[in-house]
């Protein structure tokens, strides 16, 4: 099942279930869904839009945290020659305000300092828990999505270079994890404009979710809507005013935003000459993928 | 006014206004309360309590972010040997779930690793913003409390350092800035058991808390119920189990917690031998404040 965050014709904010090209209002926020165990149930009488009258909103509109994982592949370890990844790292904090939705656009604040994309697999977060075991993580996830960690180079705390608002795209849907089955099978893939820029296995994270969640719920009690994501791989690079990013992860869906600097200014901070520093340029690999609709 | 949030004897939770040693009941939680302009009038009717019947909660008990100030005093700048300063870090986020009521207990996680006290001025966001100016920033202030910002030391994320459950104890509750009247002239003062260790002006603030407001607002649309914390000044030190901290503000309250590391365990990540290391102990200055009831 394929459940989205949009907004009605009536301007109404809930969430639904994707039907083809139609998508069922199940009559609450998703977080209120998942909160609530027979919340997947299709009220009777539910009303149905094509997607075409709708507007989707980030697939978790208000997470009460969204966490990620600094370096989680070794091949991003080595591109950024980052001495330590995650297991020296911890996890840090995106902020809330900062999500998109599909489709969005990333507003780049400043006209002085570099941005790249990261694109991710990420999870949210169903039955809330704490000091949850490895073997047990998997059953408090309500499902899969994909996200962009859009991400200031710089020597600033990790917290602010990733948080500005519209930095965290995330959706188009989230995927059950009955439709999305084994995870170490998942490739993830990166393009901005026509050239691919990432293109890796899952099964390649140091964390793996499970590790990952488990981590997470022994530092801080995670929430229903909570959103964790896992880390990017290689192939971190330069993104600016016009471009077209799309995130793409096998059975859990297709996420694109554009990029604008619409309005920047010079930054006030003074973190651009630290911090490490990935490759400025990616050769490209392979054509884009067809624009076309969530399904 | 001085604001509560707490739970009533019959399990509900709400906030309040303190009156001596009662409160009144507002009707609502403070977040509501605070996105309501109306919100600071008394309903008709409405139940008093003693202080004695109710449990405070932490001032805001889910705020939608906790933002915060890495480095904001030059003389904790020195005791760090911190290069860097705000103007070079930004700002950093601790999670909404490590929020801690006033004589509350901070649980210690591990066994093997070094925690320390960091005592601060908090404010907590009324009207929401994105791009607020240095000149309309006090405007979007519902109030001030204390707050610990309780942190381990290491190479571990910011945010995963400080965000573990109970690591910000913020309250005793929330004072209107007519209250609290010129922050210049506050002083904070910060006791671990019988040593005052901390003893500084708010206007030794690196950046100031309108100058804070508007840098946040720039990065991140600030919401009603979040919290901003200034930074700490000289003098954080090691905390142990069994300890009793002590934050006060003049005008703004006294904060207490106890420190307990019952069921700690041996830290899971590798970051104990990096990062900035302060002194390690503090010489004794003045005997501490008799324990009392907030009012």
């Amino acid at each position: 099942m394929k459940l989205l965050s949009f907004v009605r014709p009536d301007g109404t904010e809930t969430a639904g279930r994707l039907d083809g090209d139609h998508v069922v209002d199940l009559g609450r926020p998703l977080q209120t869904l998942l909160a609530d165990a027979a919340g997947e149930d299709t009220p009777r009488g539910a009303d149905v839009f094509h997607l075409g009258e709708v507007a989707l909103r980030p697939v978790v509109p208000e997470p009460s945290k969204i966490i990620a994982a600094p370096v989680n592949y070794r091949d991003h370890q080595a591109e950024m020659n980052e001495a330590y990844h995650i297991d020296a790292l911890g996890i840090f904090l995106k902020a809330p305000s900062s999500v998109l939705a599909h489709q969005g656009t990333i507003r780049l604040p400043y006209t002085d300092r570099r941005f790249d994309q990261e694109g991710e697999l990420a999870l949210v977060i169903g039955r809330p828990g704490r000091d949850i075991a490895v073997a047990d993580a998997l059953d408090h996830v309500a499902g899969y999505t994909c996200l962009l960690d859009i991400t200031m180079r710089g020597g600033e705390d990790r917290s602010t270079r990733k948080s500005f608002d519209t930095f965290t795209p995330v959706g188009p849907y989230l995927v059950t994890p009955d439709e999305v089955g084994p995870l170490e099978s998942l490739t993830l893939r990166t393009w901005v404009g026509e050239e691919l820029r990432q293109d890796a296995d899952i099964k390649d994270l140091i964390w793996s979710v499970p590790r990952l969640i488990a981590y997470a719920s022994s530092v801080m009690t995670l929430r229903t809507g909570d959103i964790i994501t896992t880390g990017t791989p290689a192939g971190v690079g330069t993104i600016a005013d016009g471009d077209r990013i799309t995130v793409e992860i096998d059975r859990v869906g297709r996420l694109e935003a554009s990029v604008s600097a619409r309005g920047a200014d010079p930054c006030p901070t003074k973190g651009a000459q630290r911090g490490p520093v990935p490759p400025r340029t990616v050769t490209p690999v392979r054509v884009p993928p067809e624009s076309r609709r969530p399904q």
